[in-house]
């Protein structure tokens, strides 16, 4: 029972929902080791949405506004932190939702989707398991050919540093939301949001009537200098706290 | 089964380690997550063994060849992380080993005091429960008179602020291995060496021989001075990263 009053209650909480997921057979137990990553990160990034996340967040919906088939890619961790938050922004950018894991597991597809329709969530795409992700190795290649296999942009938030190689390579743009800039995915992506998957997705559902020019935004985007921008915010942010 | 050709093999395997160990019930379930927080961090350095962590390993290991009673206190990340070594390394300095976890379960420290004593482990305290850290609530304060309590110096690798705190209170010489400078543990500990405790306990194996004249690195050692030295290093290679 951890007290409304303990300085640390939302962070603990969003650690036992994590744990339930777990429970549940939602969240892989690795998924325990992510989110620890990820925690770490966030508190280098203040646990908020900062300006270069919002910069990334902005090319992330240009992206969705002139794609011609937008697909969200789910894990088990994102359905746990952001479920009902993706099937609303699904809902609202016309995009197809794709449940797709690192571990796969038919069980835990079929979990992970009965937890999205329960948020509304129609037409979740993942069990087809009728295409393969070129240059990756078993299972972790197997996806849904209507879905991942053929997006021209993909959201793929907590994601695997050599899917998302892959996935460049097919030609797709590869969205990310990753609190870590340094990881390989990070690096890999065309837009990388630094930021906590459950600031980013509402962040992104808030922001999308806001972007006009898509075209414009996207040429001006540098995945590069914005991740640059976020570590230089994290050194800045570590000088201040060992005073 | 993750394929030898990823690029985040090691990484992944080591994932895989933890996992092994909480099935075991060796690891508690919130060392998966100490374990994530502690990638994040390694990331930061670099995942290698900095020169500012090769210094705090001299200092380490100057102060167990004073110690009249040093401790290596294990938990069950550290005893799988790192088992063998340290198993080695008390063998070479004749320290003792005491099983020591912040959730205090006697059958995870019998299993783990199997696991050592697998490794050639002999003596491994723990179960005695016959003496308390003072300062501390409950379990958490439980230790071996013969290992802890006695001990003037103590290497206690991914160990709690809060006991860390409690150590030093009652006058022993704690030396900590915290892949995080910032954390509360870092900060109080006599010696901190940050660094993976997978590089550093086969580090401090192989520099043990060359540490002369222990008293004088002891003198000259300034662990605030070496924890902002992690954090400039840090900062200089987030500064250049993208660059």
């Amino acid at each position: 029972m951890i007290p409304k009053s303990h300085p640390r209650y939302q962070s603990l909480m969003i650690r036992e929902l994590i744990k339930e997921g777990v429970e549940k057979g939602i969240v892989h137990i690795t998924g325990l080791i992510a989110h620890g990553r990820g925690e770490a990160f966030d508190y280098l990034i203040g646990e908020k949405t900062q300006p270069f996340a919002i910069k990334a967040i902005e090319t992330a919906i240009a992206y969705f506004k002139i794609a011609k088939n937008p697909i969200i890619s789910v894990n088990g961790n994102t359905a746990i932190l952001a479920g009902k938050e993706i099937v609303k922004f699904a809902n609202k950018t016309g995009a197809k939702i794709e449940v797709n894991l690192f571990h796969r597991s038919v069980e835990r597809i079929k979990k992970i989707i009965r937890l999205l329709e329960s948020y509304g969530g129609k037409n979740i795409l993942g069990l087809e398991g009728d295409a393969r992700i070129e240059g990756l190795e078993h299972d972790r290649a197997i996806c849904s050919y209507e879905g991942i296999y053929s997006a021209d942009v993909i959201l793929v938030p907590l994601e695997d540093g050599d899917r998302c190689q892959a996935l460049k390579n097919m030609g797709k743009k590869v969205i990310t939301i990753d609190l870590n800039p340094l990881s390989r995915t990070s690096i890999t992506a065309d837009v990388t949001i630094v930021d906590n998957v459950m600031r980013a997705i509402p962040k992104m559902l808030e922001m999308y009537e806001k972007v006009k020019e898509p075209e414009k935004v996207i040429k001006n985007w540098d995945n590069r200098k914005n991740l640059q921008e976020a570590l230089d915010f994290i050194c800045n942010r570590l000088k201040n706290m060992f005073k």
